[in-house]
């Protein structure tokens, strides 16, 4: 079987905690609507899949655009704290440098004085990450929510 | 007090990143159903208690048909995207090799059409893991389900 | 931009994982409402603000008053398995040697046979980590919980 496979290279180069910790900081950037910050950890080309419902947006100023715009045609009249949740992260390094990962995803949306956040959609996540000046920057993301997923 | 011990082995020694990387593509393969790769991921000897309401499964071949046989009765009829979640793992080296894990639990299971996930049941999760060829492998994972724990 | 800056050191020197495990093993003693052993991961002048309705808890023993208090108060006459989860890590070092985390949490509350869980509420974490003996503890832990944060 897989039993001649190396030893977890990304767990041992400190490849996997350097992915989360670059997705942490993409996700609090995108929560806190920093749409320039956010668009800034994508690839000069990167592209952003989001939703079935737009096309991808392509490029940082696109990405930005995109985060913006977003925002403002659902929350201008409906304030709300929106949290990424991130987890069963899979890593796997390419030959070519690039690292592809593949997770799930939740938000977390919490309207004001309501403790009990909406807990949606449950997504999954597939992201091509290359290096610019050795940053970590996403060049490819496409995510799919499972239930439009049938 | 614990101020003698050393600093967080599994930590600085990859192993801790290892068995996040280890979690997520088992889960992966758990939850796209693929019942025999799945199995291949615990030790030929493996045991899998995941339910109150079943016998622990065992062997390989146990382990793949309980899994194929869960997904059978309960979902033919009710197509289901499952996500299993796995946080707060804590992970402890055994003086033998093997490495004790515990870790919280949830599933979020979506429908057809419905962007709101239910996520239940609160689990917790105790495996034993060890090497076969130098990978990682579950021997035995018990899972208690907090709604039936008092 | 940030290209300059250094490759992710937190997860190229094993802290980051360091950190995700030192998490896992205080929620675990939180969850199971180990007072003691729960405020002995915070520094010994560690301070816990964790909800806007209790002034902070201060020291050790201070600490462990409130976590025993406080679910004495809230549930005697109503036993819960609470789950703490922790997710979207941030860590950066610090020049004099601590840590700033931040990150996002959720609660996982059950009652008995109750499959589903109450997940709320959503917070953000603000922790400054130190080393006592080697160990990370927490010297200052500031919870904001999101529906009332607007």
């Amino acid at each position: 079987m897989e039993t001649t496979a190396p030893v977890a290279d990304a767990a041992t180069t400190g490849l996997y905690a350097e992915v989360q910790l670059f997705y942490a900081r993409q996700v609090h950037l995108l929560d806190t609507v920093q749409a320039e910050p956010f668009a800034a950890t994508f690839a000069i080309d990167g592209v952003f899949e989001h939703s079935p419902d737009s096309p991808p947006a392509r490029g940082r100023e696109g990405i930005a655009e995109e985060v913006r715009g977003y925002n403002e045609r659902r929350f201008a009249h409906d304030p709300v704290r929106r949290r990424h949740w991130f987890n069963m992260l899979d890593v796997r390094e390419q030959p070519d440098g690039s690292v592809h990962t593949e997770f799930y995803a939740l938000v977390a949306t919490t309207r004001p004085g309501q403790p009990v956040p909406v807990i949606a959609p449950s997504c999954t996540v597939r992201d091509v990450l290359v290096r610019e000046g050795g940053e970590l920057r996403t060049l490819r993301r496409k995510v799919t929510q499972d239930h439009l997923s049938f």
